[in-house]
């Protein structure tokens, strides 16, 4: 599809991508959106193009940007020009990027994930902060995990939120969505070693048996994990808490944890 | 000052109390707001009472409130009773907890930082993100860490987002606002170690020579330190980035440091 432009507010382009800052819309399009050259480029060099490509009619001429044009046109996808206050009005931003990008959401069945292709592999429960998902999508891709396993009712890793926190990792990393009745009898059809952090029955985290595939459990914000997903676990480590509180962010226990099992399998 | 009702909207006292969601007038009056009995309780525990304690009137009783509510009486504070509208208009949330309380802020001098008092202590440079800002006091709290130093331009940590983030932290943690200028030889007029996570000419930060009181700086979630405060640090260390990203979120980036840091330190 050739190169268009959108002058109206009340195209149904407009409406459209517009709806994608909503969950439901998300979901039902299976389409999500990524604002921004720099997470662009990272998605392209990561292999993810966008299906469409919204810029800015007076943007600043880039040769990423027009490398990116490029590559979507040449994948049969549509380059859209509009203005600065139609891009607004589409990411909801008073000062939107230059360039916003519509991606296909991928597979994130369990079928998805190769267990052999990485030593670590992170697990969220019912995490239901986006800023999580992202720092946890980041720390993967840090410590080349394979991708992020959500267990239960967790926030969306294709908001906007998640993806900007995620700093591109987004694109890098496998995401797969499961009930943890699905999840558990995926893990035991293979190999896989189930960590979780835990207060209950633990083991130091420094120094405990782990074993590749690593998948690291992290639970909800609040309350935790499940006491029968901890005993569930293959191994339960603790960290030190030397202050008056008993837990730590979850975004940061799972990257604590993540690095002390890199560095215990050799990374 | 005994017991008060507030029951308009116009009340002098209200228009204050909303004044401080606002950080030009908390920085004005030295003053903050802390919401929720958890987090009012934590900071009693911590041995930082409020000076005004603001309740719905039909709140539910509860053991925890009625002891704070003695304290701060028995102290020289206000408890102020008003309906839980008032009490969202002054929090700014459709569904506010039924408690708040004001606090004075605390010396953030660095003459308040008794470095001899803990092994470890975080810096945070230019800073922006206030929830970072609460997530590392929270880390701070977790490894035995004596405060939280802010170098040059950061996020205001008695901010409700800071306070939310920080799990009651805040309370445990002291806090310490400086420029540059004024911190290195502050530093420097004392032993004391300046560590950096950085990708110049760094040594693994895994087994690196910490040493106690060991300061662990943190730069600016996108710009990260600038050159010449990495040059002036003792020990500069770099984490594996087994992906694409050169960098991990500021706060996790903290966290995995201060945990590696409190391991070599024999915590």
């Amino acid at each position: 599809m050739p190169r268009r432009e959108i002058t109206g507010f009340s195209n149904p382009t407009v409406k459209f991508l517009r709806s994608l800052r909503d969950k439901k819309h998300r979901r039902r399009e299976g389409k999500f959106l990524a604002e921004g050259l720099r997470l662009l480029t990272d998605a392209r060099e990561s292999g993810r193009l966008p299906e469409m490509l919204v810029a800015a009619r007076d943007r600043d001429p880039h040769p990423l940007l027009a490398e990116l044009e490029s590559a979507v046109l040449a994948a049969g996808g549509d380059v859209v020009e509009t203005s600065a206050d139609i891009l607004g009005k589409i990411t909801g931003k008073d000062n939107p990027q230059a360039v916003t990008g519509v991606f296909a959401e991928w597979d994130t069945g369990l079928a998805a994930i190769d267990r052999a292709a990485s030593p670590i592999w992170l697990v969220a429960q019912a995490m239901r902060d986006p800023g999580n998902l992202g720092t946890m999508l980041r720390t993967a891709d840090a410590v080349g995990a394979g991708g992020l396993i959500l267990i239960d009712d967790c926030a969306d890793p294709f908001s906007a939120e998640a993806i900007r926190a995620s700093m591109g990792a987004v694109f890098t990393q496998a995401i797969a969505q499961a009930r943890w009745e699905e999840f558990l009898p995926w893990l035991r059809s293979a190999p896989g070693q189930l960590v979780a952090a835990s207060l209950r029955d633990a083991v130091p985290y420094r120094g405990a048996p782990y074993a590749a595939p690593c998948f690291i459990l992290i639970g909800n914000e609040s309350r935790g994990l499940p006491e029968a997903y901890e005993m569930a676990c293959d191994l339960r480590v603790t960290m030190p808490m030397k202050g008056r509180a008993d837990s730590l962010n979850a975004a940061v226990a799972g990257a604590v944890l993540a690095y002390e099992v890199l560095a215990s399998l050799g990374g």
